[in-house]
């Protein structure tokens, strides 16, 4: 598929990898292309965008319009706060129709860290983004866990619990199968795009989760108790 | 140990149950004892309290300063908007230096199910209670699911993850050793009781995951990384 994702930090450029690995072809949106080109990369390695795509040949830097425009599937690895102007920027005309899978978290550094949520409770960023472009089709996912085991669950030594959210049932089975793709044996459909309520208010346990075991590389796994025979 | 659990709903029978199992002498408080008596058990089985004291011989149904005053460890067990009231009742000269543990959820109903939350984000349940009686070692746990798994973590097919949280590293030590006695094997201390926040928020995404699973029988288990040798 044409997946175009928005975003270029650790997010985005994870993602990419991962949707190139699993055989699809990739176009990554910026704001302003020379700009991320040149600049140092966001929360990488050392070295430039440049270097990062000299590194991925197959990948192209493109505006947010342009990213949008040509996908099939857009994905939003944007800061939480900056969505709706990312989004707004790549075109509500290019989100028609399209499965729209939202990545991020409404984090609020505002007062430090751990962040607080600008969004949570009654309402969430999920939402907010389907209210704001009602012709695409969201689905909340890989908003829950860090960005180095979203396409590589087999980081961790067991499977673990990706729980996804949107009113889309089609949509939902598209990011399904792009899930499956990349090793998830269990993607938890919680029901409609309110339940991102519930992915989005998750962060501020894995954010100390996070603090107590020093390392962001963890999931939850949902154990069920057997069911009765 | 002289366990005081204040709270006669089904997570307070659940833990009176689970600490008689596992050797303590256990004293049940509640505002009235003749009332809550003869009425019928909240969440629980058809038949009254009385029934269940019946089958429950070793059990002493008292009032709440005689549950906190007597016990060595307190536990919270009452509906998370009537808590501090509660708490008052019991009487903070009763809880004085005592290990207070704070399983209540401060779910708000009002606009229906699933409930939100009346406090998060920039505080929380555990930390109000902290607050309220500085001289209470409080530590949060037990709250993130649901009571008939709190003593039997065993119910489950595998081991899963407890998180706990509160100021006092001495009273941690105490709970974790209580929950070790459950068979709890993965006790995740995460620090000082702001982190109450954590394991309060949850509360949303366990709410959903049980409506998906159709099921309160299940748990979060922290899959970690393997640490580099």
């Amino acid at each position: 598929m044409q997946i175009g994702i928005l975003g270029t930090g650790t997010v985005g450029r994870a993602l990419a990898e991962g949707f190139v690995r699993t055989g699809h072809d990739v176009f990554v949106g910026t704001r302003d292309v020379h700009a991320t080109t040149v600049r140092p990369m966001d929360g990488g390695p050392p070295g430039s965008m440049a270097d990062w795509l000299a590194d991925h040949p197959s990948i192209a830097l493109v505006d947010l319009p342009s990213a949008a425009g040509s996908a099939e599937v857009v994905i939003n690895a944007t800061n939480g706060a900056g969505s709706l102007d990312a989004l707004t920027a790549a075109g509500a005309e290019h989100l028609t129709g399209k499965v729209l899978i939202d990545v991020a978290n409404p984090l609020d550094f505002s007062a430090g860290f751990p962040p607080t949520l600008a969004i949570k409770d009654t309402d969430s960023l999920g939402e907010l983004i389907q209210r704001t472009f009602p012709q695409a089709r969201v689905v909340k996912a890989l908003s829950t866990l860090t960005a180095a085991l979203m396409t590589r669950p087999d980081l961790l030594p067991e499977p673990t619990t990706l729980p996804i959210a949107g009113d889309d049932p089609a949509a939902k089975s598209v990011v399904t199968d792009l899930l499956e793709q990349f090793g998830w044996m269990d993607v938890l459909d919680l029901g409609d795009i309110s339940n991102a309520r519930g992915l989005e208010m998750w962060l501020p346990l894995w954010l100390r989760t996070l603090g107590a075991l020093g390392t962001p590389l963890f999931n939850l796994r949902i154990v069920r108790a057997p069911t009765e025979a």
